[in-house]
C-alpha cells in the first residue's frame, strides 16, 4: 500500500511535528517501508497500489499510556451527590469513593469486566488509537487483581489494538486491611504480583505514592519486588502533594512518573537523568478542579519527554477522549499543539517502553491515523470533535 | 410506535428529571400520544407495534440553543500561535481574531458555508440533538450576513433537524467601520436585518453588548428595529464585564441573555420577572480560561431557567459536544446533572421560544434520545463519551 498526497506529521526528527508536505508512506505487510516527500519516492515502490489521501493529515496512531479503563460499575451517582451538596462523609456512607469501584470490580467476572470496558475502548479506537495501557488496582485482592489483568489481555484479542498491562496492586488499601498497609503488601499485593507475572499478565508495575495511598518506603518494597521479577516500574507521583515519589521513580529508572502536579524542578532534573517520561493527565486535573499545574516549563528545560493520557477511570477522570485530553493539555497546562501531539504519540510510546510505534519512520509498525484536517494544530484546537478519517493498525485499515 | 421497558426522564413536572421507571412512550406520526408507567397504559394503545428498550434511558432530544456553527475557516493556527507565546498584537498582525473568521466567511459561498458546517452539525446530531440555533455575525456586510442565514436554513433541509436562526449583525465592528459603530448600524446592520427579515431568514435578533463590541445604547437601536419587525430578541450579555446588557435584555422581554459571567443578583431578578432564560456557555468559559462564574445560585434563587449551549464558534469555543458541555456545566459551574439535562432540553427550548419540544409530554413532538445508560446522571458524568443508542426526530428513528 502506498498513501500519496498526504500531509505527514512524522513526529520524527527535531522539528515540532516532523512535517512532510506532499508526502508518501509506503506500507508492506505490517510495517512502514518508506516515508518521505512524494517527489523523492524510490522507484522500487512505484508499483505499490496507491491511495490518494487528498492532502489529509497522517500522524502516528495515538497511544493512551495511562488508563484504568477496566473496572466494574460507574460513579455517576456519587458525581451527582457531590454536586447536590453531599459531604465527603455522606458520599462515603452511601458507599461511594474508590471502595465502591473495588466492590463492583470484585463482583464482576472477567467477561463482565471486558464487556463493560469495550464501549470505552471503542471510543478510543474511533480516535485513531492503536495501543492502550490498562492497569489493575480496583481488585485489591489476589483474584480480582488477576481478573483485571486478564480482562486487559482479553481486550487485545477482541479488538485490533495492542494492550500494555500494568499491575497496580499498590493503588489503594482495601477496607479489610485498614491501617495495615504493610500487611496488605505482604499478604496480597506482592503475592498477587508474583502470580500475575508467572501467568505473563504483567508488562509493568505501577503504584500510587500519596498520603491517601502508599508511602515511598512501601512503594520501594513493590518496586524491589518488580525488579526481582525483571519488570519495569512506573508511579502515580506528586498528584495531590509532594511526597518524593518522583525521585523514587527516577532512582528505579521508571518508565514514567504520572500526574506530577506537585513535582518540582529538581524532580524534573532527576527524571531527565533517569530517562523517565512525565505523563500528565489533564482529565484528572480538570475533574478534580485542581489548580496546581505540573511543572511543564521544568520538563521543557530539562528535556523530560511529556506524554498525555486520558487516565480513564470511574472516579477522578471518567474521560474517554485523547483528542479532548490534547485540548485540555493546551488549554489548562499551556502546552503547544505540537507538544500535545507528541504526548499522544511519540512520548506515549516512550512511556510504555515501546520502540516500534509512536513515530512514522521506515522499519516501524504501520500504526497510523489519517485525519480530515489540513493542519496538525486542528487536532488539539477542537473540543469534542473527532476528525478521524481512517485508522491503520499494523498496516490494515480498521476504522 | 410504542417504546416499552424504558427509563424515561420526561423533564416534565417538578421532580428533577421527571423520571418514570418501567415507562412507555406511544408515538403516532410525529407526536407523542401517551407517556407514563407501562402498567398504566390505556388499552387503546395496546396494539401499537412495540420496541423493547431494555431499560434504556429516554430523554427529550437535545437542543443546542446558542451556536455560531456556520462560519468560514478555523482558528487553529491562531490557537497554536498563542500557545507558542505570540502576543495579541502578533496574532492580530498575522490576521488572527474575529476578523480572520469574517474574511473567511465573506470569501465563502453559501454552499461552502454549509459544507464546512455539516461535519460539526453531524457531530451534534450524533449526540441526539433535534434543534440547533445558528447565528449570523461573521459577515458584517449585508450580503454575507444573509448568506450565513441562508446556510442555516439550508442545513435544516439537508439533515433531519430543525434550525432556529438568529440575526447577529451586531456581533463585531468590521474594520471598514473602525470607530464608526453607529454608521455601521445605520448602513449595514439595520438594513441587513430588514432585508433578511423580508426573506424570512430570521427567527430572532441577537447582539453582543460588550466593551469590544456594542454599547447598550447601540444594542437598543437594534432591539427597537427588531421589535418593529415583530422579532424576538436575545443578547450576549455580561460575558467579559458588567455593562448592563442583561437589564436591557430583560427590559425588552428577551428570550434569553447569554454568557452572563459578570451578571449579578439583580440581573437575575430582572430576568426572572421578564421570563428571560439564562443561557450559560461553559465551553467559552473553559476556552478563555475565565475564572468569574455566572451567578448560578442567583438564577436558582430567583427561578431563572438555566439553559446550556455549546457556543460552537471558531474562536472562543470550538466546541461541538453538548454532552461535554453538560459535564463542564457540572464540573466548572457546579450545576447538578439534573440541571444540566434540563439545560440541554427543556430550558434550551424555552430559550428559543419553542413550546412543542424539550420535554416528553402527550401532544408534543416526538423528538427523543435513547441512551445506553442506566441513570440520567451518567450523561453529565462522562467526559468525551457518547452513549446515544437512537435519536428519534419527529417520530422517526434517524440515527
Amino acid at each position: 500500500m502506498r498513501l500519496i498526497n498526504a500531509t505527514i506529521a512524522t513526529l520524527d526528527g527535531n522539528s515540532p511535528y516532523g512535517l512532510i508536505e506532499n508526502g508518501t508512506v509506503v506500507i508492506d505487510q505490517q510495517a512502514i517501508s518508506w516515508v518521505g516527500p512524494e517527489a523523492e519516492l524510490p522507484t522500487e515502490f512505484a508499483e505499490h497500489e496507491q491511495t490518494d489521501l487528498g492532502g489529509r493529515l497522517v500522524t502516528p496512531a495515538f497511544i493512551d499510556c495511562h488508563t484504568h479503563i477496566v473496572h466494574g460499575g460507574h460513579r455517576a451517582v456519587e458525581f451527582e451527590m457531590r454536586l447536590e451538596g453531599a459531604s465527603y462523609e455522606e458520599v462515603a456512607r452511601a458507599g461511594g469513593g474508590i471502595v465502591s469501584t473495588m466492590r463492583s470490580t470484585r463482583a464482576a467476572t472477567v467477561d463482565e469486566l471486558v464487556t463493560s470496558a469495550l464501549p470505552r475502548v471503542d471510543t478510543l479506537l474511533a480516535e485513531g488509537i492503536s495501543m492502550i495501557e490498562i492497569k489493575s488496582g480496583y481488585g485489591l485482592d489476589v483474584n480480582t487483581e488477576l481478573a483485571m489483568l486478564r480482562a486487559g489481555r482479553a481486550i487485545s484479542t477482541l479488538r485490533p489494538l495492542r494492550v500494555k498491562t500494568s499491575f497496580l496492586g499498590a493503588h489503594s488499601l482495601p477496607p479489610e486491611y485498614k491501617d495495615r498497609a504493610d500487611d496488605y503488601l505482604e499478604e496480597i499485593c506482592l503475592p498477587a504480583l508474583t502470580q500475575a507475572h508467572a501467568e505473563s499478565l504483567v508488562d509493568a508495575v505501577d503504584g500510587f505514592c500519596e498520603g491517601i495511598a502508599f508511602t515511598p518506603e512501601q512503594i520501594k518494597r513493590v518496586f524491589d519486588h518488580a525488579k526481582s521479577l525483571g519488570l519495569p516500574v512506573k508511579l502515580h507521583a506528586e498528584q495531590l502533594s509532594h511526597l518524593g515519589g518522583t525521585a523514587l521513580a527516577a532512582e528505579y529508572g521508571a518508565l514514567s512518573a504520572d500526574h506530577l502536579e506537585y513535582a518540582n524542578d529538581n524532580d524534573a532534573k532527576l527524571m531527565a537523568a533517569a530517562g523517565t517520561v512525565a505523563v500528565v493527565l489533564p482529565g484528572a486535573f480538570y475533574t478534580l478542579r485542581e489548580t496546581q499545574k505540573p511543572p511543564i516549563d521544568s520538563f521543557r528545560k530539562h528535556g523530560v519527554p511529556i506524554a498525555l493520557a486520558t487516565d480513564s477511570n470511574p472516579g477522578s477522570s471518567p474521560v474517554t477522549s485523547l483528542l479532548l485530553t490534547m485540548n485540555m493539555a493546551c488549554t489548562l497546562f499551556r502546552m503547544t499543539p505540537a507538544e500535545a501531539l507528541a504526548g499522544a504519540t511519540r512520548n506515549a510510546a516512550k512511556a510504555l517502553g515501546v520502540t516500534d510505534s509512536g513515530v512514522i519512520r521506515t522499519g516501524l509498525r504501520a500504526d497510523l491515523a489519517v485525519w480530515d484536517v489540513n493542519h496538525p494544530a486542528e487536532l488539539a484546537y477542537r473540543v469534542g470533535f473527532n476528525p478521524l478519517h481512517q485508522r491503520i493498525f499494523g498496516g490494515a485499515c480498521t476504522v
